[in-house]
């Protein structure tokens, strides 16, 4: 299997940022003018996370490991991540080319204006789809929020599509959609394939006028929005995913990371991020549970101490199945409404969570890929995921939000249904079995790490 | 096969009103000193459609036929009726047995009061259980709508299950339960039997105060009610059933014929009645779709002409899935609201839709018991209950009131959803196919009659 790695470089009117795009393809590798690519079949076993991460700036280009042992505190530079898995001749050569690429960079003439307009452009090919919004606009906007964010979701999007194609063999179909009342998405769709029943990662640019509906859905957040008529012009952006595997030991992940603009009767503008990652497995796994929930504290440490508690927290009140008595899974993280303490700060908070999402969870992938499972067992993951369905067609309020918003594409918003679920008339497990003890801790949530 | 037809004679303080309950058994048949109990193989042959029918005080008592064409419109008595199926001997038999009950009652001393309990003790034997109320409650306040509409629902439950029990072989699962904070209900769930792949008919009599998010569900059905510091006593019952076969060939039918009073601040009494059937094919059947909805139309016609036309329109508009564009299903009728001409005459409406349940269906699941059918049209059937779901999770005021009610038995109230269902990305059947033409139908609601 041939392995690309792609690089540019970037320079900022602030600072100089590099970036390194690593990606997998299973067939054919692209070639451009602006972006480099090596075959080197040796980077793959460097590691087993494929991930899209930034450099900041230092000496030289560094390769990042992408396990949670290699992750790099935002401002501060990882030295060593050379020798991760003993892969230094791979790394060797990459640094090399890199390197070369920096002086080539420097005794370039380029204009600067220019020369940031080829990084975003060459970004945007190693994405599944071109973004949302046009590139010329991006480009013209790259310091505003909103592109930063297109990108970040885009990127995520692509770095968790290519580690789960790598996993399961198969392809994401890819589907671009516009939206008539402004903006679109990109919904790519993994179905039947070998590990995974149906996986979506979803991510959608849409601006518009908050409908009465909506806008109640948004005041139900605790945000106090006066509009100008009624009316509040709007821009939500986000990635989203949910992965349902079919075999009943590997559990169902989902992850979402948004960021909201409203603005209001007076011109101001409102912003804030939200997103989470949260587990919902089959069957209780306590190294599986402890393994997802540090890695997400780990993201959350390194921006404020109060963030994983809080946001843990957070995560096991939203996922509630009420009317059951019963968190939808083992949590993990949820935040919504970040404003503080700085749009900067939070961004930067959001970047950490996304990048998280692979080395979160493709480990239990790999793990439980070949783990046997019995029809009995099968038969649980049925039932549990009619729970994940009754979750969130009753109370995600992403999903309610989507179905409230003329224009939504219901396909995308629905992607996090599961192929396949069962209702049961009073399914209860008998006590002292896993299933049983899988509902002893969704009726009481623990901790996990 | 024994058929066991129970009897009982009641003298009202205005009206005389002769009641027959036909009932079929698999097993063993049940003597009771209240009830006569003929085995007569015969019987069954005599109706396909096995009904609790009300008859008019007349001359003798009078078999009724259960067929839409043996209906008889209220205050008239159906003459002839004895010679349905020619069955002749079977039904003089029973005619002559009742005429003998007849004069017995007629040379009793029994005082009146003690005749009417029994009466109310002698229903409540053929019920799937011992009705909500507790049947001395019932006998004390036998003149009140609520202890009327009660009998109603629980006569319609046991009818109804009786039906099903008799074409699909397996036996209704009858749960009793209590709900904490006032009444409770009788949950019948008939789950993978030969034709049924999930069949639940419930029965629900709740009290107490309405908690402010179960009164807005009940506002944004029109009526405005004013709250003693916020809450509202109320008393809400029903009959509600949905069945979901297993054969694509046979349609799931849901019915609900239901009851509320709720008190206001003043002390006033708001009461109406609400309730529908209607009918979700896999696939279209012109034939299926005008029986359906000319045996509804017929017992609409009885009591309004503008019924049938409003409420078969309102049952269009009720079961959409604004976020598909298409309807539940092909519809029937819905009504709510229900607070005219006078609660005598709405409530013999109600009456008349609930005995047209079984005549409205069972024909139909009779017809394709045997079609065969190909894991194709399996599939397509799963996707549709995705649907189901969907609009049972997202739409239904129903399902939103009682899972918006403490204390609500959700298992009850979740019964509705189907065994198995499925979501696939895009499903969009190609067209001219018959898939395609069910879709279209959904897309364009048609008449029926």
């Amino acid at each position: 299997m041939a392995t690309i790695v792609l690089y540019s470089i970037n320079r900022t009117a602030q600072t100089t940022v590099r970036q390194c795009f690593i990606r997998y393809s299973k067939g054919a590798s692209r070639v451009d003018s602006h972006l480099t690519v090596f075959h080197k079949t040796s980077v793959r076993r460097l590691t087993s996370l494929p991930r899209v991460r930034w450099v900041p700036k230092a000496t030289g280009v560094r390769f990042m490991s992408l396990g949670t042992a290699g992750r790099t505190a935002p401002g501060r530079t990882r030295t060593g991540a050379v020798l991760v898995a003993g892969a230094a001749a791979a790394v060797a050569g990459f640094v090399a080319s890199a390197s070369h690429f920096q002086r080539a960079e420097m005794a370039s003439v380029i204009p600067k204006a220019e020369e940031e307009d080829t990084e975003i452009a060459d970004k945007c090919k190693t994405f599944m789809s071109p973004p949302c919004t046009d590139v010329k606009v991006l480009q013209q906007r790259k310091e505003e929020m909103c592109t930063r964010m297109e990108m970040l979701i885009m990127e995520t999007q692509a770095e968790f599509c290519r580690a789960l194609e790598e996993v399961d063999g198969g392809k994401f179909k890819v589907d671009r959609w516009e939206r008539k009342e402004g903006g679109g998405g990109i919904s790519c769709v993994l179905q039947d394939g070998k590990v995974f029943e149906k996986a979506g990662v979803n991510v959608s640019v849409v601006f518009g006028n908050l409908t009465e509906e909506a806008a109640k859905q948004m005041r139900s957040r605790g945000k106090v929005l006066k509009g100008k008529d009624g009316k509040l012009p709007f821009c939500a952006m986000g990635v989203s995913s949910v992965i349902h595997p079919t075999n009943p030991h590997i559990p169902t992940v989902h992850f979402n990371y948004r960021y909201f603009e409203i603005e209001e009767e007076d011109g101001t503008k409102q912003w804030w991020f939200g997103g989470g990652t949260d587990l919902t497995p089959t069957y209780v796994n306590k190294e599986d549970g402890a393994h997802f929930h540090n890695s997400l504290k780990e993201a959350c440490d390194k921006h404020h101490p109060q963030y994983y508690p809080d946001f843990k927290k957070w995560c096991d009140r939203y996922f509630y199945i009420r009317h059951r008595g019963e968190t939808r899974g083992i949590g993990g993280i949820f935040f919504d409404d970040l404003d503080s303490p700085s749009q900067e700060e939070a961004f930067s908070f959001v970047k950490s969570c996304a990048h998280t999402v692979v080395p979160c969870y493709l480990p239990i992938v790999q793990k439980h890929l070949n783990d046997p499972f019995s029809p009995e067992e099968k038969d649980w993951q049925q039932v549990r995921r009619g729970r994940y369905v009754e979750f969130n067609l009753v109370y995600d309020r992403g999903v309610k939000f989507g179905l409230a918003t003329p224009g939504s594409r219901i396909e995308s918003i629905l992607m996090s249904l599961p192929l396949t679920a069962k209702w049961e008339y009073m399914h209860e497990p008998p006590k002292g079995t896993q299933e049983a003890d899988m509902l002893e801790v969704l009726r009481n949530p623990k901790e996990w790490v």
